[in-house]
């Protein structure tokens, strides 16, 4: 662009583009510079993705799960109000999670001893090693992450572990994908029976913006009401999503509610960050904590007026 | 779609898009369904479009103005913070707002006795009020609303009127559009000389994402800055547009903060609303507020960060 | 672009496009500057759409049937060689051909008498009337044409008429669409009772270039040859149509051969021209009859290897 | 598309698109599995992508130059009716002709002893050599082919060898493009020189569609017809340019005009493909001969018309 000789320049007549709809009528143009890894592992396609608005980007099944220039955004809105809702988190499990940037921000927490990981696809976690290594950002050296391949349910079932905090970084409920058990009320009650006393769930939860929330937002927040005392709903717009995003977070705590989670004054929030997180927050602050957790009100209004409880028997599925 | 003989129909194998960049490397594609005006005023082209996703949309010199489907977020978002932030305010200006929408949202309000509007493009006015009649939603007989067809900025300059708020509904400062004079320190100083103790000046301030916060969000708020004693950024998510969208609040009042503004308790607004706003808001309320006034930390530190004050001999464009 | 204030213009970030698929993988992308015409009728989708590379366009079920900018390509293409085939043309049946720009072409023949045109779609004729008058360039007050609505396919079987040449110009076989049955050997065989001795019968037959000739260029060659002594397949590029497009011709006379149409000399194509079409013609002379007439080697083997037959029980669809 | 578990795999809502402009109002768009390759040589931008419609594809500077499914097009029609022109010729000249495919070609004929071939970008060449091996098909093994890497015309200037045929497989005449002087009037009178008694010279000449043949096609050919004394157009459709596309072939030998090669039996074209060429042909034969040398009418007047002459003070360049 800066190019001093930019007259000299023949002029581009073609280019390379990756479209993603976010609905059939509606998509996103984002011009690419190069497909570095386009596989189908034994569970999906893998493909990874450099574009010029967002970077390095990691897709799977045909979504973009993470992108370079704003993963910071989804990971660190995913695990630090959960984290800091518990009192002194010391084992996180993590569902699904194969970038390594949640576990990345699980042991920035110094309360945190041991963080155990189980996602379904080992191609996914090698991808993500090999070509986003900054994205674990060194995590996976630290003695205190386990990451096992398997089902991030069997691993629960079978197990005898419990957790102070659940984080599930899965892929969105599309039909036929490989998470669409993990939304259910059946999994969420078997991820209550997990935790331990004060235990907080958090999930990611479909997009969230004015037009797509009555998706999957809203029914995956019934879900979760329908097993847990508490449960609040909240976004924040992740540009290369193209949208909105949503999250729920979860506990049988009674001294949270929406309300002091909607009006948490600022400095609290800051102040639980400095204590208790090593090293600075790119997005994650008081202020940024109250634009999430304050939905507009046709979002809000939407989540409320939901009636979908999601069961084996009653699958929810988004576009 | 839920077509009962939908495997008699042919598959369609064409389709109509309308393509709005976001940056050259970034854009948006919007099936389109018909194309119901396109002409060249004697200011900008004018198109009004409709798509499957947004509905009917005003789109001027290439970049959309208004969709169906969200507008209402976009108006309510311009006109109620500020006319709430003042007392009681009786007389509006309102510069641009040929949609007649922002016009619509300020006669909601019990106080308002006069709105004089004042839009350069006369086409524009006429174009809406046929293809988008529902935008005014009856504005237009409301005999407190006066519309002029001229020059915003002379309108003000020749004339001895002064007014409690002032509300700029203007297209962006793209190098060339017919706006560009409007987000000028030397404009913003002439908007308070207009305005009346405790007056309140709110603007449209251009993309206001995590991605494109500094093309001139930043800067139309530290130009505001150089001439009024308390300014207040501030986004809301609209879809039509592809981001969040950023305004500025400006007043002279030194009971108003920042801080007030970004920790307002939701009962408060949400009680001001009801006491001074005839009939239901679909978008501003309580959380809303909350939402829209605490922007995310990078965004809120993009425009701490700013240095750009636009004056007429620097001015600053967007994309 | 030749514009001399061309720097004080704003950059256009938005923009309408007229996508048409080739194929789900391969499709062609035109800036548009209208939709004219959009609405269901009775049997299929009628659009008209102003493109900037090809000018008004009529699409029928999402496929371009006609452009402004080389629809003459193709109507001559369609109409002359056949006509040129019979000794001397007095009846003329058009199966379709609602653009009227067929029937155009077939009035340019001194010989020609009668021409009855039969179209499925009264809509699409009163489009083509209203939207693309230069179409069929006043053939409508030609006393010589009689325009029928209803099935090419009733009127030859409920009628006694017989004809001398038959123009087949109608909509490609796409599964559900409403031109089907008249690509079968059934209807071809019918045909060929309705013609005069020495009659000929001229289809457009889908795409032929490299890459699309086996969707039905052959197969509809072999079944009009499961009926005809001689039939002969050829050619034309319509770039509108984003390929080269197939024509069959077809005869029971025997002193016509492919050879003796692939190797016939221009002068003899040309002075038949000028001896007994009205007007100069744009595209038809003796050097396009020779390009037209001699397939590329692939396509020749394409058809000549090509083993289905078209009946009601086996019916072949393009994409 | 024929997985027997389709039904399993979910709904792909992105997609990667390789699209290439015509004009600025007109591109192809075709979808990509790969960008196998994307680096600024010395010279220009070189990139391969494979696409679903035409497999690998190599891109020069935004422009596809050869694309696996329909290469052997291309380059069979660039040699052969130049070499088959000659009586039997023993020295060619390549000028450019990365890809070795015109090299392969060739190669292909009895008569030739040695081949010289000197592109500008020799990342160009082990690109191909690496990446589409299958083009050279072991012409680079061939001891008659001799490949230097520098200025085309530079190695004609600066050498005193002579040739028999001189075959021009350069980029498109683009502004800044390396290509641009190898168009010229002057190059043309070079080669001439260097062309033995009865020599022949073949270039590539740009689109020669209905739409586009003005770009450069006649201005090439009457550069040409300034040079030499015969000089023939002709064209064939090269589906992944989206265009037909032109060639021009010149001689000063007086027993060859445009009607014989516009009007050659097709016996005599295969007779000598089968006596003087090792291996079958996939594309070039009789038929297809005539096809090519037989403009259609729109493009033979077009060029006819023409009155440019390409000289270096008055150059031309195409889209």
């Amino acid at each position: 662009m800066a190019d001093s000789d930019d007259k000299q320049q023949p002029k581009m007549t073609s280019s390379f583009w990756f479209d993603e709809e976010v609905t059939a009528d509606h998509s996103m143009r984002m011009r690419m510079t190069s497909l570095k890894y386009d596989k189908h592992s034994q569970f999906q396609r893998v493909q990874v993705v450099e574009t010029v608005p967002f970077g390095t980007t990691l897709v799977l099944d045909g979504k973009t799960q993470s992108a370079k220039n704003d993963e910071y955004v989804y990971h660190e809105t995913l695990v630090h109000p959960a984290l800091l809702l518990h009192e002194a988190p010391k084992r996180i499990y993590i569902g699904g999670g194969g970038e390594l940037a949640t576990a990345r921000e699980c042991l920035k927490h110094k309360s945190v001893e041991e963080v155990v990981m189980v996602d379904l696809d080992g191609d996914v976690v090698d991808v993500c090693k090999k070509h986003l290594p900054e994205w674990n950002d060194g995590s996976t050296e630290d003695p205190r992450l386990t990451v096992h391949i398997g089902d991030a349910r069997s691993y629960l079932v079978e197990g005898s572990d419990t957790f102070d905090v659940v984080v599930l970084d899965i892929s969105d409920p599309i039909e036929a994908g490989p998470a669409v058990h993990l939304y259910t009320k059946e999994f969420y009650d078997l991820v209550r029976q997990k935790l331990n006393p004060g235990g907080v769930l958090v999930t990611q939860s479909g997009p969230a913006g004015l037009m797509n929330h009555t998706e999957c937002f809203g029914a995956i927040h019934k879900t979760l009401a329908a097993s847990f005392r508490t449960v609040v709903p909240y976004s924040v717009s992740i540009p290369s999503f193209g949208s909105d995003w949503g999250f729920n977070v979860a506990t049988d705590r009674g001294d949270i509610t929406s309300k002091s989670l909607r009006e948490k004054p600022p400095d609290a929030t800051d102040a639980a960050i400095s204590g208790r997180i090593r090293g600075p927050l790119r997005h994650y602050d008081g202020g940024t904590h109250l634009c999430m957790f304050n939905l507009i009100k046709a979002v809000r209004d939407g989540v409320e007026a939901e009636d979908r409880v999601i069961t084996e028997a009653n699958p929810v599925f988004m576009y």
